[in-house]
Parts: structure tokens; C-alpha cells; sequence
């Protein structure tokens, strides 16, 4: 099996990971934070541990403002609905994920105003639009840092800046950019950074996180023990524990650090220029297809490594199917949790294949996708019965 | 070391969980439910296996009416936040976990009514007492189904029969109890039933869930991708998507299951009668030693596998860092993240020392730890200097 599916989760991890999580399930087990224990001390080690590789990553002061969570999604809803209050407006694009389009829907329902600006055709947004759409009652800009669907990087620096000098607090879904992308919270001004763990930073699913910048104060998603202040009768104000109820994924976590260890270790740059030189060679393939149509920017600079596309008027969830099971591929075809991001392509109705590269993918890989779907166009093959291949 | 913290996450676990893990990670790895090649729909057969086996075990009908989420806090907070609206009442117990009282703690400033019927100085609850509790605008019920303190087993299956009585949801809390005690779900009329997979279910952190009875319909805490229903602008009607967004914790799923499976092969019977043994044990232990008190039933059968205790009138923290750092036990000192319990039991100040046990302990391991209480008692051992030892 070629696994093209990175955008939705990693695979495969460096070997480190799993050997973080065995260490962590065997010889730690305990539940950090919650007794004075050597086995539970340990476990705080590890978890404490991940948020300093996170917060180096990323560039944040104090690593105890990293709360974790089950996923990215997660730390979105905790940002979204821990921030915004009925009455106010909050401005966002027409490239989000569901997991971010989903809690503002339901948040619209509850006096919440929200302004979608649109992108081009190739999922970009211009900042001036941005700019525009900001009034007197905004307090907030939410917006992917790189499409899921297209993989458009979007001018997050620029937005940053917009926002702090018009004093709006700065929301960055950053699922597919995390490990993949340089990004600093202090100076993109990213007020609320959530990421996923399981993605291009190479931990286990089960784990995510959300920055929340100092001074800035969010409603909780979730009360519960928190393993210290447990006299007090709501939740305590100090951070990790305020965000934190119940017992973290320690196992997980601990694969997580190891996943972010590798990154630091191998250079971002040097895994970048990888991710990126696949997704030139596979765009500069697909060129060369007649009947295939790439959607985003042509320039695999302008993308996190993540190439969707339409061959002839075909739906994607068939070419999917054939990709699968003829090729031993592994894809997505569909909407991609991102209905949006396809009604501002187009593509809402046909959907789109999506390739996903890793830095654990080969050259070779990717040629021997080109040549399969060549020939899928070529030979017009068609797709089992009974299947639909389509995801999400 | 000795690890009688079990209450707070079981170690070690069966050999087969990591198995089921390292399998997951290695073999698997994909994103469930999100696409359909080949490893996202080996991904979805192992969480879907993981929801048959806990179906069977809580003989829940449809395997799809679990839903999963980070643990059982998360489960927890869904349930009655999804389920309570402002106005309404509410009848807890005094014994309940800041799980249950801080969610309810903030729905009380939303304008939920919130009665705690008090519980005797064992932790036990009268069905009559809670019977009494209903008002003409209580709409449910939420209990523990044993304290995480003095491990004081409620009298489920009665309060059911009233809640169905009386037309009321009846949430319980299984945090103590999944894995232990027989959960019929179906028998004691359980509507919302919360647990977590890291305890006595033998699975990893970062695994817990929810059954919701059909027909019950709740507010989702998160909303975002679901990997179906994805062109809907909120969350699809369809269980388990509806309440699970965003990426599922795989590897950790696998893992519950694998300890699933390991209860039923080996039998919740012989578990419980080894446990109960450990219990017995113990308690016939520490009534031997002058100057130790225990709270909670004397008699074992009435209890989880949890005994807490005071030493004289020293600080629990002490007597736990003392078992660590001199003997190499681990136990839980302090509040155990229920303050409400520890006002019942009128031990809030001293706080308690908890012994929790596991299928995995041993008789020996307990006669250790009774020879070192007796010692700790008899030479009045101070605690290292510089130490607090008190968890939560």
C-alpha cells in the first residue's frame, strides 16, 4: 500500500514514536498530575517534556499556555467557543475545515455574526478583503494556515499584523501546517494556535492542542479534575489544569514528543524541501495528463504538501475506488470535511481526489501514482461495482 | 515499586493492549471513517470492533450509540451539559467526582437547579432519600455507581427503577465501575452511561466514552468534521458522527478493545473475585493496626476495589510520600478530585490515603504494604522533608 493520506493522518511514524509510547504504557502507566507518586511524577515528566518540544516548535514563551486535548478539532471548538459571545462578529474564510465552519455555524445560532471572505479559485485570500470585512464589532479572525483541500498556504504573517493593529484576537487552524511550516506565535501575532498531533508532527491520533496566548481568557469546553485546586468548586484558573479536565493521553503525548523530537532533529527545512519537492513532482506530473485538472496554487511553494484534483468529468470517489483497489493506493476522494473550500473551487458537486505526501514518502512513489492514473485516463478504466470510495 | 493506584489509571496492562497498539500504529495507522482505502476501513473495523465488545459487556443493543471521546470526564461533561437546560433540576449524590459536580457547578450559574442528596458517613446513598429529592421540575438524575473515595457501591439498579419511574434520565457514572461490576444497561434503566477505557477496562489514557440511550438527543459539546454527512452546515443527526468529530484516537480504541477482550475471555467474575479478595484483604489488614481508620463499607462485597483511610491525625500526604519514597508504593493522597466526598466523610482538612487494586495486584504486594502501615504507625516514620505528597 503507496499511502498518499497524510493530510488526514500520518503514516507511518518514525520507528521513535511507537518506542516513546511502549516506554510510556510499560514502565510509566501512571496518570500525571494526579499524586505525589514516582510513576505519576514520571508521567508529568513525559507530558511536560512534549509541551517544551511544542513550544520550541512554535515559539511559544511559556509551555504550560499548551493544553492538550483528543484533537485538533477539539482545541478549535475550546478557541471558538471559549472566545466568542453572542453580539459579536468574527471574520473567517471560505477555505475552512468543518471543524471550524461546524462550531461557528452553531455559534451563528447563538447571535454570533460571521463574515466568510471569500478566496479565489485557487483557495487564496487576499488580505485587503480581510481588512474589509473587519467592523466595529469584530473581535476575532479565525483562518486555516494552509487549505486541507487545495493545501493554498494562507498569508498568515500579514493577517496577524492586521489583526493587532486593529486589536482583534488571532485564531490559526494550523492541521496541516504543524511540522510542516514555519510557525511563531509571537511574531505571526497567533493569539490561539490549534494543531492536531497526529499529522505532520508525527505523534499518535488521540492528541492535539491549543496555544492560548497570555492574558487571553477562554470559557472550558470541559470541567472536571484537574489533579490540583480540587477544593475549588468550578475550575481552577491556572493553566495547563483549567483546560485540561480528566486524564490526559500520556501514552499518546509521549509518542507525540518523540514525533516533534524527530522534526526538530531531521530540520523542518530539510523535511520541508522534501514534502515540497514531491509535491512539484507531482504537480509538474499531473501537468502533463490531459483530462486531469489540479485545483490551488501551481507553485508547490505556494502549498503545504497536499495536491487536490478532478480527472475528466469523473467523480472523485471512482477514481478513489480504482486508485485503491486496483493500484494499492491510498488516497481521499470527497469534500474533505471542507464544504466550503469546495463551493469557492467549484467542486462541491464532483468532488476531489486528494494526494497527501509525507516526508516518509519516495520519488518513486509518486511517479508510479502518475503512471497509475495515466493510465486510469488513458484506458478509461472504470470502477468496481458496488463501491463509492468517497470518505468525507 | 507497588502500584495501588489503579483507581486513577490501571498498570500494567494486559501484554495484548500494546499489541493491539503497536499493530494499530504499525499496520493500520489510517484516519477511520474519513476515506475508504483500504486502512481507513481497517481503521474503522478495529474502533467498530472496539464498540461491539463494550456493547456486549454493558449490553447496549446498538454498538453505534457508544461514542467515544478523550475520557470519561469528556463523556461526562457531554451528558449533562448536553442534556440540561436552564430551568431544569437536577438530583445528584454528595460522593460525586468533580467530573460530575464542576459541569454541574456551572449549569447551576446558567440557571440549572442542582439538589445533592447527602450520603452517610460510609458514602452510602437511601433510594428513599433520592426519591425524595424529585421535584415536579427534576429531569434527571446523576450518580456515581461507586465512589472513587471509599469505592461505596450506589444503589444503581433501585435508583433506575425510580427514574423510569418517575420519567426521569438517569446518567451514571462508571468511572470506578466499567470493567468491575456487572453494567446492564438495558436492566437498570442507565440512559447516559460514562466510562472510562484507562481504568478497569485495561485500555490506554486518552480513551473514554458515552452510550446514549436512542431516542435521547443531546447538544454535542464539539462540533467539526465527522467524515460523513460532511455537505451539512451543523452536525449530522446520525450517531456515532454526531458526538465524535474529528480524528478518533485509533491507536488507543485498539488498545480498550484488546482489554475488552480480555475481561470477557478471562471473566468478570473471577475479576471481581480477586479484586474483592485484595479488598477483603486489606481492609481485615488495616483493622489491625491501631490508629488507622478506614472509611467506607467494611464489608468488601459492598465496595470497588478502593479502601481509603486516615493514619492517626497525620496529613495524607505525608503517609504517601512516605509509602513512595520508602517503600516503593504507590498510592493516591489528598482530595482523590472529590471534595464533595471527602465533606461527607468530614476527612476535607486531613484528606485520605487511597490503596486501589487490579486484577494484576497481588496478595503479597497487600501483606508488604500492611507490614509497612504497621511500621509507618508503630515507629511514627515522619515524612522526607521538602515533600508534599498530596495529588488532588
Amino acid at each position: 500500500m503507496i499511502y498518499f493520506d497524510n493530510a488526514a493522518t500520518s503514516w507511518p511514524k518514525p520507528p521513535e514514536v511507537l518506542a516513546a509510547m511502549e516506554h510510556c504504557l510499560r514502565e510509566v502507566g501512571a496518570n500525571p498530575g494526579r499524586a505525589g507518586h514516582k510513576l505519576a511524577l514520571a508521567a508529568n515528566r513525559l507530558v511536560d517534556e512534549t509541551r517544551k518540544e511544542l513550544a520550541a516548535l512554535f515559539n511559544i514563551r511559556d509551555p504550560d499556555r499548551i493544553v492538550f486535548g483528543l484533537n485538533a478539532t477539539e482545541a478549535l471548538n475550546l478557541a471558538i467557543k471559549g472566545l466568542l459571545k453572542p453580539g459579536q462578529h468574527v471574520v473567517t474564510s471560505s477555505m475552512e475545515h468543518n471543524s471550524v465552519t461546524r462550531p461557528l455555524h452553531v455559534l451563528q445560532g447563538r447571535g454570533v455574526e460571521v463574515t466568510k471572505v471569500p478566496c479565489d479559485h485557487t483557495g487564496a485570500i487576499r488580505v485587503e478583503d480581510v481588512a474589509a470585512a473587519i467592523r466595529p464589532d469584530t473581535v476575532a479572525i479565525i483562518m486555516t494556515h494552509a487549505s486541507n483541500v487545495t493545501g493554498t498556504i494562507m498569508p498568515v504573517a500579514a493577517i496577524g499584523r492586521l489583526a493587532r493593529e486593529k486589536g482583534l484576537r488571532f485564531i490559526v487552524d494550523a492541521a496541516q501546517t504543524a511540522g510542516v511550516l514555519d510557525i511563531d506565535v509571537e511574531a505571526m501575532h497567533i493569539d490561539l494556535l490549534a494543531f492536531p498531533g497526529h499529522k505532520s508532527l508525527f505523534g499518535p491520533p488521540g492528541t492535539g492542542g491549543l496555544y492560548v496566548a497570555e492574558g487571553l481568557e477562554l470559557t472550558p469546553l470541559k470541567e472536571g479534575g484537574t489533579g490540583s485546586h480540587s477544593d475549588v468548586p468550578g475550575q481552577p484558573e491556572v493553566l495547563p489544569e483549567r483546560y485540561e479536565s480528566g486524564t490526559l493521553n500520556t501514552v499518546g503525548l509521549a509518542g507525540l514528543g518523540a514525533g516533534v523530537k524527530f522534526i526538530r532533529r531531521e530540520g523542518m527545512e530539510k523535511i520541508r524541501r522534501h514534502e515540497q519537492d514531491l509535491t512539484r513532482q507531482f504537480l509538474e506530473g499531473l501537468k502533463k495528463i490531459e483530462g486531469i485538472r489540479v485545483y490551488g496554487p501551481q507553485d508547490a511553494a505556494r502549498r503545504a504538501p497536499v495536491v487536490s484534483f478532478a480527472v475528466k468529468n469523473r467523480p472523485a470517489g471512482d477514481i478513489g475506488t480504482i486508485l485503491d483497489q486496483k493500484y494499492n493506493i491510498a488516497c481521499r476522494a470527497g469534500l474533505h470535511c471542507a464544504p466550503d473550500a469546495h463551493r469557492t473551487l467549484g467542486t462541491f458537486e464532483q468532488k476531489l481526489v486528494r494526494f497527501s505526501f509525507s516526508y516518509f514518502n519516495r520519488p518513486d512513489e509518486v511517479d508510479y501514482a502518475l503512471r497509475c492514473l495515466l493510465e486510469i485516463v488513458e484506458k478509461d478504466i472504470p470502477a468496481p461495482e458496488g463501491s463509492s470510495g468517497c470518505g468525507c
